[in-house]
């Protein structure tokens, strides 16, 4: 007997919910590209994406995904042989890392494990000791969204300032952009990128870099750049179909377009706000859970090192999977997998789990996850500890 | 601030949360009318109309809402003159008799309240008393929407055979076709009217009376019947355009198709144990809540008296007011007025409110709107037992 | 081999093209009826319904069809043993007649045939002869949908003046309103009825009612009157439930918003021309087939005399049938039968046809069926007069 | 006075028009992107991406545009210094050989002008003049866009066997695939490459490269390869996230199921003859206008060198820019512009456009675009030759 017939919530994180709204602007006719109010939408989609940054630079837009977002900003960052240095605190640094290196980066790994925030006073060390200023740029994760891990982004700054090195701060916003409190300028990020599919609500296929004057200064003449990825002309175009080098994305731009209006309708700083609450309720579910059952722990023990978009959590394996198979088939939440704790052919795979609480993303969408979470556990009869949904709904009023 | 960005939650008691699937079937160009697809399509959807009223009987399909539903079944059963015996438990079986009524019926009403059930024994006494078998039929509410209260039909059947009277009985099951179990056939039904924005899930504008042989003999000759209410060519045509008595509703017609092959899908028992077992989790919560204050209660006390898909209750006034509107701003859940309770510029009408489960509902979208229900009672202080939301969760837990 | 995939059009006289705006907005999730958006957007609904039919009167609303808005009109305009006299000009006058007869009224129907106006001379005298004042209205077509003849409404009203009889005129505008030119208010109309399907472009489901003040005096007891059917609490509803008699409709409604708007967009007095070119293109075409083959003509030999939204014509048989399959299936049009010019069992019945030039149509959609018929008539070897293309393209010219 | 209110037809060369199905597919909530039904759907897509190219190779997708799908191309294909023959006979030979040339390879491009086939003699020439097999890749289009010239590839595989070349050859089918014939294995081609937006019938955002085994092996160890752009995890992936390298372009992918299936109901060869016939409507068209005026031109003059999917041509300035104003604005026809003919700024820009019959376009859309041209020019007395539309209906009638 399924009890998930209705409304399905996704809740993993990412791609997030497409709001009704961007999936109707997505649904029309394929607009002129050469002529006529594409160009004219479009030109008002860079302030907004600005805005949701936070900066003033430069943005390139590129038809692509996440992995797309890192290469474009490695061509455009480095030539053949350049360093950088990338924080890990989970799995999204590493893939980062890696797609540097293969494309012939020199990269200098700081792992903090799958748990951890990043070490700033190691960063600042391993600056200090590029004594030549050969690293040319350090690479993080702001959430990484496998290990819901955040990195305090300021403070790294601050740490790379304490050390008097120049490299450029290159931050992923990918999974938290639109939902994570951030500030690319005030907070002196040289790059930044992210994609559409997370808390931009718009389905994947678009991916953003955006650069400030001083980044493009730096990167002139990085001789990893193609004609696909360069962010000059995308950023600057002389004509209409260099913004995307060819054909313009022209479905996803309506579904954008409309997005970026939702946003500013609620305000970045209530939808920041928003997700902080939202992710205090789940965070507030799990302490009541596991306090019941030290299986139950979130990923990141201190609130402040947690994304606002996400929650990783052991629940004991085999508990996750089947806890996320009855929610799934007999309730209408899909949770995500733990993605990077464990191989999918390693037992351990089966206890870790994902709440997504990104984008668009309610009270009402949230607290029923928590509670057909807690339904499942009691039919799975998976121990835990009492009051979860009542914090969890606490927590809400408190925030509303 | 807001935690009601998202996808709202409307549990209204109808229209209910129309299923995407349902929305993009309609969203189509305009088929021709006269020949091709339709007509084979339409073709398919008598045989499910009749399984979801458990019948084998006719039906007749109107471009109409439930008070058309109601007209059609008046006018096909009564000339001027004739006699009904209206059951009242609510809002809606007075309605019924109003416009019986109207239309030149002479209506003895049985009203049993705004909270209780039929008494039995008194419309038994009824139609003993109709010595002279001027009673044409016995109209009846199988769930009321305004007070939720719920009809034993096969008991009302029986004490209309105790009565011996050759009364028909009609049954208006707008808000609990596809929600509560019901056997027209099996029951003994001699006219059933349903709606299409309930738990046929199909927007509001299509209205069905399905009826018996015995009843279309019964009622031939009644002369309150005109073109367009006239059962018969709708039931039976000869061509295709009287199946709606004119340009048939083509849209709401794929709608109506999608919503049916969801209902075979899932199987019409399994529905109405979902119904069930969601109803039984609100139940729970309501009653923890009230545990905690005496103001809160269900309307109806007996849960046997429930329907399956809205539940009525009260808060106190003005508190179900302001935890509609608190749910319905800052949390996304609209929750329904209480209706016929008390008018709307008495200051009790801001005492009641109903919670629908019926239709495309699972147990996330129940459990998250009782769970912002809780969130609500916090917010506003308005005093509550504890437990409500654990209470709910192990309902589902137990059903699924 | 078929070159008929691509975007079908149906060029059927109702429903006709659905424009993508109407449909998106229908595309969504059910509104709360009781409070909010929906009940201000329906607000604005009426006083574009007023411009739409050229009338300061009153509006009301019904989920229904064609066939709902005569009996809608009837049940108001008449009592029991009421005259009405009745203008045929093809077939739904008769339907009409048959309405009106089937609920009561004594009905004098004066059939001018097939393809011929009204003699309105026949008129005047008809209404001179009822000395008594005994008929209580005037029923006619604007446009017969199947024969595609248009009554000079007008010219009506002066032959009523000249009658000196005081009977209401009442028009059905079903497949004229939004098309075809027309001035309730100004023309000296008392009633009028409509539908959403064909001008309106707005799915089948919706009927429409304007009547003046002077007919809501006249018909003031009018004892056919129903709930349903009374346009009192529809026009001037002290609750919104009213309106509609029972839940709106809500999907339907959100589409004829956006048709109004659409139609405001454009301007009322641009629509009408549209649709007189386009059907002065439709006509030229024919005239010049015509000229090679005896067999084809259109239904109606006086251009002033057609409707502007849909040209009878016949083909010969059985050529009109085939003509009207290899164009459906071969090339992506999809034409109207020929309706009421011969039983669909006569072998005369293949002889006619119809293309509807209703609605959301342009240049773009006309010109192409045209063309799409001609290659059908060189596909099928059926002799057909040169130069119908570049005539109708002329017509275009010279009209835009 | 415009007469283009209605569904407008958009026949610019790309993207093209979407089909209903394709934009309803798409219309969806974000799947599971990890387990579930996704994961099913997209294994069915290879065979049918295969089909629709004529190979059994491999094929690689991204998230991309034609250009992306260049780079990738390249990316696979080349190490730094290596060189290809470009042929280039209109526009988008010459982009390739940018995008290649900016990557790091040595091209030589043989350009036969705007409106000229390949002289494969000189092709075969030039390879025998590489008598040191530098060459590693011929590169072609299909079909340019721009110019619609067509090169007829199993002639340039012959050209490049007679000079016992070793080369790769590649080809861009961007323009043609799913509109003209194109056997890629039949034809010894080695890699192709398209993207979604023509012929595939879903929106901008999906780029294809399918390779041979042959060009695999030969490829190995290219050293511009990437990991965004590198071939193998995508056509070989061992796990699902690696077929798009990060996060799959979950929306598109459902737009181009159905998209697929539309084409395998129709049938490929049905596709390809469709689009000729098609094509040949509008060719008759240009041949009977210019025939009057002999500043009218289609811009290729054998037919056997002209693509089946679009049709540039030639009405002489400022009469090419009037006459897309017209149609656009005046009768709900979108035109494209000449591209490559002449600068923007170049008065003679002004007297080129294109005409486009690519994917989901029937007789319909093509003759009723004619029709409306031939309107625009009487509009606008633009000189023309007589019987273009009869011409143009009778090819029609000859090929349906």
């Amino acid at each position: 007997m399924s009890l998930g017939f209705g409304r399905q919530y996704l809740a993993i994180p990412g791609p997030s919910t497409m709001p009704d709204r961007v999936l109707q602007a997505m649904h029309r006719g394929s607009p002129n590209i050469y002529e006529g109010g594409l160009i004219d939408m479009v030109a008002s989609l860079w302030p907004d994406l600005r805005m949701v940054a936070g900066t003033s630079g430069h943005v390139a837009s590129y038809i692509g995904n996440g992995h797309a977002a890192w290469e474009a900003a490695n061509a455009n960052m480095f030539s053949k042989g350049d360093r950088a240095l990338v924080l890990a605190t989970g799995q999204f640094g590493l893939s980062w890392a890696n797609s540097a290196q293969a494309m012939g980066v020199e990269v200098t790994v700081l792992d903090f494990g799958k748990s951890a925030p990043a070490d700033l006073g190691r960063v600042e060390a391993a600056l200090r000791a590029d004594a030549g200023h050969r690293i040319k740029a350090v690479l993080t994760t702001q959430v990484d969204t496998a290990s819901s891990v955040k990195t305090d982004i300021p403070a790294l700054r601050a740490a790379m300032d304490a050390a008097g090195h120049p490299a450029l701060l290159a931050v992923d916003c990918i999974a938290s952009l639109g939902c994570d409190e951030y500030r690319m300028d005030e907070w002196g990020v040289d790059v930044t990128v992210a994609a559409s599919q997370k808390g931009l609500m718009t389905p994947p296929g678009m991916a953003f870099v955006w650069f400030s004057d001083a980044a493009r200064q730096r990167c002139k003449g990085a001789d990893l750049v193609t004609p696909y990825w360069a962010w000059g002309p995308r950023a600057d175009p002389s004509e209409f179909w260099q913004l995307w080098d060819g054909t313009a994305p022209t479905h996803h731009l309506y579904g954008l377009r409309e997005a970026l209006d939702m946003i500013r309708q609620e305000g970045l700083a209530q939808v920041w706000q928003r997700h902080r609450v939202l992710a205090g309720a789940v965070w507030a579910a799990f302490d009541a859970w596991g306090a019941g059952n030290p299986a139950i722990a979130m990923n990141v023990a201190d609130p402040k090192d947690r994304g606002w978009s996400v929650t990783a959590a052991r629940i004991g394996a085999p508990d996750a999977s089947r806890l996320r198979a009855w929610t799934d088939t007999k309730a209408g939440v899909t949770l995500g997998i733990g993605l990077g704790m464990a191989a999918s052919d390693d037992p351990a795979y089966h206890g870790f789990l994902r709440v997504a609480h990104m984008g668009h993303v309610n009270a009402h969408m949230t607290l029923g996850a928590l509670a057909v979470m807690e339904a499942g556990m009691v039919a799975l009869k998976i121990p835990h500890g009492a009051g979860a949904l009542a914090a969890a709904a606490r927590v809400v009023a408190e925030g509303a």
